[in-house]
């Protein structure tokens, strides 16, 4: 075993050491995150400043010690796991900082602030930050951007990305060095903000972040809608994109998702529906009006049965609640939860869906399914044990009949909630000789391999998911 | 000198003849683009496939020869010029193929279509595709992607960056490789999408791009409006963005351009207003109609004055070819056009317009400006004689001094235009140490420095603009 001691002692002489933590039981509550999986680290800190976090790479570096930064953890693909030990930057003490300039459309944050403050503060001003993942009220702006998670707005308004104009980076040499800046055209040389948004924590440590904000829309309207036939849920929604609507979000939940919320918490839901979707529009009252009519009429040329149109704030909310209750209402079903997030070209939604309801009569599995149906992001869910280890062969094959499904279909592996180290061994599958080029990039910023070292990489010859010890 | 009879010998193994210029009128008709400076080429290839691209590379890399890539040759900072000779690629000649996949919202296309084929092919089936660089009916996709050109429309629906969501690439060592695909949402691995995007051919040559389309606007409208005073018409702008009405274009040309137009074609603009701003909205009728009054009284209350309101297209068009004038009547005033698109945060729009005048006055250049407001992005032009040496010494500072106006103001040296020869020796200035990871990530892909060499990083020591040969 690795001893920390000589790298401990020298980073006291950068970090005062009531933010250095390395008792068993901190180093245990940092050993999680919202994925599958624990792994301890040896040190955690704390970290104030972009000097202390560079001071720090740089001791790894000399002392050729893994850091791993981290947020609030709500990764679901491991993202911050320490999976090779060594040093947590628990980024979420970082001190908070949140300037609107109302002026230029611009916020101006560190990474520690929560997603949802942003969101808040924006609307105070009448601004608008669209990206907004389901764990909004918890995660951090840091985490969020460095694994691009967008949630339900990506469809009309684009993703994280498209929101990120600048930030100050930590590299894994330990330099602090700026990206973009203040304007939303910026050609001088190659783009790496976008290179450093889902990045995943490879490429550096986010400390400060410039981002764009758009004018509050005025208005919106919400509705639920029912379908008997999956098939025909998902032509409403091609039909819908393809007369000029661009909702702010359309939200797919299948028949168990259904079932598991009415289970949890009936609110109504009809169980003998096959799919429900939830459309939301914004914009101009008059365009808001006329579109919401415009959706019923397709949504029941195609069987659709409108079950509410939200006509306040508060009915808004009740409609949104029924989506924002799967994740808790599945977690009922069992104690491990399994979440991906295959992304296909919309008009295969029908068909990923039918092949992730084959998949789950196949190996016998909970496999629920919920998601971005607009920007065809889905997320399928597998509710299991992860002490079962006869079930959890049945789920590593599902996991990977998943992913070759997204990838025939002409989709991609993750839409939202990065790689880590469950889709790790995909990657090959997907990318072919293009992962070499992500690879180049990793090694020439990265030589000793310093920052989140174990993830978006598949190890040599690795080609298949491992959730289990096998034999 | 150094001879290419080996490599060509070779080449001839992998391209017809006929698609291999080297006759001296054939190769000075590729030593040019629109920018300052003339380098010629000493092969040029017509290549019909990636293949072909990826095995001259190769070649290229064996004899270590440059390889420029070059779409129309539009670019204003010298992009495509084979600085160092060797060998142009021209893909303007690339097979042509453009593909509307409306159901899934997305256009398929070669590098060598001409953009606004897009427009139209794209609008055919009521679908938008919003970059719209000043040359679009001349100028290729491919050569947008790789300067990242975008035209007025950034403010309300960002850069052609934000468009472009799937490449293939012939790698500067002559792979070929897939990057990105067919959905919105792709987190999987790093972004080498959009790292592509605007890396002005320094990391790989275009063969296939898919780009994401949104659904037409339903209706513009469209209004020019006078100014007596230039920081009115920066109050005024500012003012209209923070009411929430994010305008489809917002462009401004001050009383040189003016002049010039009216000098050029007489339209009828106010020869004594000091700026004029063209307004663009776009979206639901009813919004359209209520936005642009707003806009009209919120010009009015900075002493504004409204010329026109299109309402039809014809008279549309009549405001834009006020705009659309600027470029050709300002080449009239003299034989040497230096063109700039120093970007600042918009609210510093009029306190740069005072900079630029202050420039113009200082140096006795006869420096118009105009471009678009709304996102901050401005085209400072300098009209004058390359032969004229003791001007050309002037404009050499008056260029530095736009430079370092736009970093103080805390902008960038380009907007849309690119880096290319012009604006390599003020990089180090704008960006430090963030400069070397730009090369790092260049030298991880291309070892022998192949492709597009001697573009966007400076000299060793260069920190000057430098246009004309000093004694």
């Amino acid at each position: 075993m690795k001893t920390y001691l000589p790298i401990l002692e020298k980073i006291k002489e950068i970090i005062p050491s009531r933010r250095i933590l390395t008792d068993k039981s901190s180093l245990y509550s940092y050993s999680f995150d919202a994925s599958f999986g624990e792994y301890l680290p040896d040190i955690v800190l704390q970290p104030q400043t972009a000097k202390e976090i560079g001071e720090v790479i740089q001791l790894a570096n000399q002392f050729k010690v893994p850091v791993y930064p981290r947020g609030s953890a709500t990764s679901l693909s491991g993202g911050p796991l320490p999976v090779d030990g060594g040093i947590v930057l628990d980024m979420s003490q970082y001190p908070k900082k949140l300037e609107i300039d109302r002026e230029n459309l611009l916020a101006i944050a560190t990474p520690s602030v929560i997603t949802s403050q942003v969101h808040q503060e924006a609307a105070d001003v009448g601004l608008f930050y669209p990206p907004d993942p389901s764990s909004s009220n918890v995660s951090t702006l840091g985490g969020n951007i460095l694994e691009n998670s967008s949630g339900p707005k990506g469809l009309k308004y684009g993703t994280t990305k498209e929101y990120v104009i600048g930030l100050e980076i930590v590299t894994p040499t330990g330099e602090i060095i700026k990206t973009g800046g203040k304007t939303v055209k910026n050609v001088t040389g190659f783009d790496l903000t976008r290179l450093i948004v889902g990045s995943e924590g490879l490429l550096g440590v986010v400390t400060e972040i410039t981002l764009r904000l758009i004018p509050k829309p005025q208005s919106r309207k919400t509705m639920l809608v029912a379908f008997n036939n999956l098939i025909d849920s998902g032509h409403a929604i091609t039909r819908i994109l393809s007369l000029g609507i661009l909702p702010a979000a359309l939200e797919l939940m299948d028949k168990y998702c259904i079932a598991a919320v009415e289970h949890y918490r009936p609110v109504g839901l009809p169980l003998d529906a096959e799919a429900i979707v939830i459309i939301e529009l914004d914009g101009h009252p008059a365009a808001v009006t006329e579109e919401i009519e415009k959706c019923a009429e397709v949504c029941q040329s195609f069987e659709g049965v409108t079950i509410t149109v939200a006509n306040s704030e508060a009915e808004r909310e009740a409609i949104w609640s029924a989506r924002k209750m799967v994740s808790p209402a599945i977690t009922q079903l069992g104690p491990t939860k399994i979440s991906e997030d295959a992304t296909v070209p919309r008009s295969q939604i029908p068909n990923m869906i039918k092949r992730l309801h084959d998949i789950r009569e196949k190996y016998r599995l909970n496999l629920v399914v919920f998601g971005h149906a607009g920007d065809g992001n889905l997320h399928p869910n597998i509710i299991t044990n992860k002490q079962n280890i006869e079930e959890m062969k049945r789920v590593e094959m599902a996991v990977g009949e998943i992913f070759d499904a997204a990838i025939e279909l002409g989709g991609t592996l993750s839409g939202e909630h990065g790689i880590g180290i469950l889709k790790a061994p995909y990657m090959q599958k997907e990318l072919g000789e293009t992962l070499t080029y992500m690879k180049k990039i990793k090694e020439s910023w990265d030589p000793n391999n310093i920052l989140n070292p174990g993830k978006m990489f598949p190890k040599d010859g690795e080609t298949k998911v491992v959730l289990i010890q096998h034999d």
